[in-house]
């Protein structure tokens, strides 16, 4: 039997997101029913609710970022019983048969994964986000939430944690290490404090020293102004990981010129337009120049414990549903401290 | 006392080489005075001795691929003896005191490392490199060739060996790995060889299938056409690394395509003009795209020893000097399989 719940969602591409009632599935044998509590606002909302990545499916309930409590487990689930506090982030699902889904990298499925919203399930009917009451949600992507971090500031771990975490720990940030961060936003702030508690040195790279001092208190050693040239002169050859979380068209030579021989230059986000780049800044010093998108669904639950053990979670405006709209015009202005979360309750 | 050798070296830009004679430095505390027997023509020395690659210093000696036989050694000298079968390549001499000297990246030394030619050594004397009768070289920088590998197929190691077999190592090419090589020329044809030594799954990605006899025959499993768009089709999603060695502009989103997840394209090769890259085919998959330059000295050690211990050696054209304007000109035109090593006698 489905669940009718209410939820926020874009009718069509330019139309503002308005409350309404949508189905959730008849919770199967391996399903678990999640009432969700918070529900984090990435900025892929946008670009997916205005149709600006390619064609899209309305209506549109946007929210990958998601935390709630487990009201419901279907007979075959063994990870999650009732009254869990649980996490879904970006997918929903996957083949689970190919190579990637078998290492652990199901973000990379060969079928595609299945998006949380604007995305279609096994089932054939098309996926719908947190910014709703409830979701239900194959247990095998569904991660718990560790009783050290507060719901609400958990949400936004599963789209702007993840995607910091994975290429942190992949390219051995830690003691010893020095890590830049470009850009200081929903994504950029969560791999300051990451950075910081895997133990690295943390440099901010931002346009401007307009927020040096949250930089500073969310664990950065140093910040430095991208629009003044001394920066870099002062800091060429410094840095053994630069993680850019921008989506601006950036000199991306001068950047590689910041790394350590054999440094690795990492993108979680990227400008829509091919960037130009002379191999040779690749080829003197070793460089890398790499790409890394959120994390498969075991490295989910690694980033979860890692957060609550040094307890971490993001820096929120906690928003209710009503404000949704207004909230998507502060993150296009970059006014936002440093993610907006909804709290369910409101929809 | 200098040594007065005869060698061959382009008096200006413009000028084909000839027969000349240049002054060997006073044999120091800890210098080798080494009997050059033969000398590999790498692409790089055309380009340098037509000051393609901005200002050189003439008259210029190229030649950076040097195999001989130690025949004098300074008092403080305690790796090498008269009579001992050596090799010099890229370079001669660093600052030595650098972070990147002292974890053996001497290519990358933060000071510049010093040329074997078309530098300027420590004496404040431009270098002169191999197509020479006799070198003086500081013992650091001079390597060891075992009794395994004979000169003549040794001297190209000391450039197309460590340039291919560095990154191989690092990017981790072995057993149970899909490696393709970008062209089959001098990089090539000993990437080809030394990723199939490691136990890797060797593909050639050559233009044409116009030597897809040789590679096969060097150790490649499979040789596709890149003119064939069904070679992109069928290889998507293929290796775990690709080394390119050409310096034609590739499109590298097509490349990058035939990455695994988390694969890297690695490049020994690059075209003078800047790629343009959409950082989506990074971020889709985890994919690396990096460069690659020569290696250190004790990775050069590593690799002759590693030559020898399979039985590897560069596919050479043993030419006389009077011909290497010839030579030259044949390089330009992809017309050699796949080195041309000068015979030092004949200088």
């Amino acid at each position: 039997m489905t669940t009718t719940v209410t939820a926020y969602a874009a009718a069509s591409a330019k139309a503002p997101l308005e409350r309404t009632t949508i189905e959730r599935r008849t919770v199967g044998e391996h399903d678990v029913l999640i009432d969700i509590r918070f529900a984090g606002i990435c900025h892929s909302d946008i670009h997916q609710a205005r149709e600006e990545w390619g064609e899209a499916i309305f209506p549109m309930v946007p929210g990958h970022e998601i935390a709630g409590i487990v009201e419901k487990v279907g007979p075959g689930v063994t990870r999650f019983k009732v009254g869990d506090r649980v996490g879904v982030g970006c997918m929903v699902d996957s083949c689970g048969v190919c190579e990637p889904c078998r290492s652990g990298h199901e973000q990379h499925c060969l079928e595609g994964n299945i998006q949380t919203y604007n995305g279609v399930g096994k089932d054939g009917e098309p996926t719908y986000g947190g910014y709703s009451q409830k979701v239900v949600v194959t247990e095998g992507f569904v991660v718990g939430i560790p009783d050290g971090i507060s719901l609400d500031v958990a949400a936004p771990l599963l789209c702007a944690g993840i995607t910091t975490y994975s290429p942190l720990k992949h390219w051995g940030a830690g003691p010893g290490k020095k890590v830049a961060v470009i850009g200081l936003g929903g994504l950029g702030h969560m791999g300051v404090k990451i950075a910081h508690a895997l133990g690295a040195e943390v440099t901010v790279l931002s346009q401007s020293l307009r927020k040096k001092d949250d930089g500073l208190r969310l664990g950065a050693d140093h910040y430095y102004a991208t629009s003044d040239p001394k920066t870099f002169e002062e800091l060429a050859g410094s840095f053994d990981i630069i993680l850019s979380t921008v989506s601006a068209p950036l000199d991306f030579g001068a950047y590689l010129n910041l790394l350590k021989v054999g440094g690795a230059l990492v993108n979680v986000g990227a400008p829509e337009e091919p960037i130009a780049l002379n191999l040779f800044s690749l080829i003197g010093g070793n460089k890398i120049l790499a790409g890394s998108a959120i994390g498969g669904i075991a490295e989910t639950q690694e980033m979860l414990d890692f957060c609550a053990e040094h307890r971490l979670g993001a820096e929120i405006e906690l928003i209710a549903a009503a404000e949704i709209n207004e909230a998507y015009e502060r993150v296009l202005g970059s006014d936002v401290r440093y993610r907006f979360v909804i709290d369910t309750a409101t929809i």
